[in-house]
């Protein structure tokens, strides 16, 4: 058996094609934490495992886990893998694709009878996207021992516990935590995904590699001025809370805008009483901040309070500032970032280094052990929509490069 | 009987809370045309014309009409007056003041056997907001002998028609044209009226003559740009729809402050999709620009659409701007505004010319007659607002101040 054995890009299309029709409608792809339409998925799943030469098992919490052994039994394992679930009308990638691609990287391994000096696990998680109870990384946070046993009293929109749901699927809620990876046993963990960004498509790369799962800081903004009458009141008189956020919304893009990687976003606004000749005295507005490096979002923030105090001090209005949500960054290991980049070097291809803004398994994956990403590239960065695309070249790409990284892989000195 | 019998302030204040008293409902002063709130209004105003020493009936569209002879019967008049409808939720004074006022002055002429050379009609006008049929001024409309007939067909929310309504108040529809004056019997339009605006006050003035009535410009904008994922795209790949906004925000303050009684308003703003982690791919906003000189109100319209368009071109969004109203402005008679202003100075206080914002009767009187506008500090500017305020020493002042005016009126050149 030859090096020419490659992952098949039309299986890795036809696994997303199968996963896709395990839908809660048929119009639009839903598939959510311990639905039947899950263990459809996790049936595909599991059998792709075995077919790839690995065990195949569901875990405590409903997680997909193939393992392919090393060159003898037992060997502390490389942990690949994404998640199994989706958004409501989702796209086929989302999550599906590195699954599929790291299940076709062990097909690939297997059919060249190849056995490597660690073993691999292939991990399916059950819930990333928390669409179910609300509360995000189940799967992953299970494998890292830091699921909180509280959430099991969450319940869904029909009213049905996390803990009848899991008893329901046929799993007993009381061992979630026997789904907990030792840290000793893993190596590292790795994760092919989707970029749902631009940057690689408007750079003309098929893939990248990650820097880090962006922290995040939310904001929801109260700017209170003077309402008053569109006709009756000089320029020089108002109070006008929506000319003040207008500039509050420039500052954050420009303070932003400064610092690569670093993105600040209002992604609302609303203007009270808002009506066409009443002057706005009240607006709200959201913002999001999020950066690769912790201390730059804090930084950002922290400006961007400042001007916003600023320009409301010399407006003479009102500003309340409501933290929503504040999450830190999840580093990838500068070694998985190096062995990744060699990977995609060997392919010929130029190597791209970028951050995630989106979150990923990683985020709960990094208090077990060390991660790292490679992106493979998405149409114009759409995502968490039907309208979400790949081509086959890419998934061609991303597995090639995934499979190599995963050939060559040397377990970094942090771990060893 | 001297001079020094003046208006009563006491008794304006008296009549304003009477009036205040005819609502639709008790705890929110509303009061629309021909409701049986404003047959009960009406009947307390004809009462007050007759005491005042005039004759008093209701014109054929319900407006109240009370006349008093100059020094021979059938002499050309002086009309004074303002509206008797109120918004929803209204204040006490937007209107009736100017009618009690005007009243109160004929009283105190009355009262010294003061006879003029000119007659005095004072109207109070059954619509002028607009409320129940959605258009507005018809009283003041019907006067001028502008009244369109075929708004007879207009219903209210209850699906009333106009001509029914005028039917079952009484009136004959067919005969609104008997209510409009003939030009040779008028000479002047003048009106007392809250100012509704914070310039008076913001000035420490009682008193203000205006110079006109603005024309307004309004348009509905839409911006397109490109949804994203707040945490995926780069700030340098985004076409956020609602930066682009923001920019135009500032660009028609900055604009409508560069020029003295100009004034520019976005009122009402909304995002689309409108969620924080996604930055805004559509956004809707509305323009209300306005000045006392048509001129500059439509170079400022022009000047803003370029430089909205200039933004939204550099920032490679789309720019739609749909015109949803424009009026001209209807100007204050130089030798009224002369003859107002001539009237504050002989009571000590400082002339101030100041153009109203808000729409108001003249801009119907306007095509009958020459028109004038006294106006009256009130509390922060608020109006069309329960908390709509002034105090008993401005009523004072102001109908001094307009009983001068009354008793020194000369008319002017244009219509002698």
């Amino acid at each position: 058996m030859g090096d020419d054995i490659l992952p098949s890009a039309p299986r890795i299309w036809e696994h997303c094609e199968a996963l896709a029709r395990c839908s809660e409608r048929a119009d639009a792809l839903t598939r959510v934490f311990l639905s039947k339409e899950q263990r459809a998925a996790s049936d595909l799943v599991l059998g792709w495992m075995r077919e790839a030469g690995m065990t195949a098992k569901l875990d405590e919490i409903g997680n997909c886990v193939g393992r392919y052994e090393g060159d003898r039994p037992g060997l502390p394992c490389l942990v690949l893998g994404s998640h199994l679930d989706t958004v409501r009308d989702a796209g086929k990638y989302d999550g599906m694709l590195g699954v599929v691609a790291a299940i076709e990287c062990v097909h690939a391994l297997n059919t060249k009878g190849k056995r490597l000096p660690f073993a691999i696990e292939v991990l399916g998680f059950a819930d990333e996207e928390g669409v179910r109870f609300g509360c995000t990384l189940l799967g992953s946070r299970a494998v890292a021992g830091t699921f909180d046993p509280t959430l099991l009293e969450k319940v869904d929109h029909e009213g049905v516990s996390m803990q009848q749901a899991l008893t329901d699927f046929g799993l007993d809620p009381a061992q979630i935590a026997r789904a907990a990876h030792q840290r000793d046993d893993v190596l590292a963990y790795a994760e092919l995904h989707i970029e749902q960004g631009p940057v690689l498509e408007a750079e003309g790369l098929s893939v990248g590699v990650v820097t880090a799962i962006n922290g995040a800081n939310r904001f929801l903004i109260e700017i209170d001025g003077m309402a008053g009458h569109a006709g009756t009141v000089p320029m020089n008189l108002r109070q006008d809370a929506l000319a003040a956020a207008a500039e509050c919304v420039l500052a954050i893009e420009r303070r932003c805008a400064s610092v690569p990687e670093l993105v600040g976003t209002v992604g609302k606004l609303e203007t009270l009483p808002g009506a066409t000749n009443v002057i706005p005295g009240k607006v709200f507005f959201t913002i999001d901040i999020r950066s690769p490096r912790d201390a730059e979002r804090l930084a950002a923030a922290a400006d961007v309070e400042q001007a916003m105090q600023a320009i409301c001090a010399r407006r003479k209005v009102a500003l309340k500032i409501d933290p929503t949500h504040e999450g830190r960054t999840a580093a990838c290991a500068p070694w998985l970032r190096e062995q990744i980049g060699q990977a995609i070097a060997a392919e010929r291809l130029p190597v791209r280094e970028l951050s995630s803004g989106a979150g990923h398994d990683g985020m709960a994956l990094v208090d077990l052990t060390d991660i790292g990403m490679l992106f493979v590239r998405c149409k114009g960065g759409v995502s968490h929509n039907p309208a979400e695309a790949i081509t086959l070249e890419d998934a061609d790409t991303g597995a090639r490069v995934f499979l190599r990284f995963i050939e060559n892989f040397r377990p970094g000195d942090a771990r060893a």
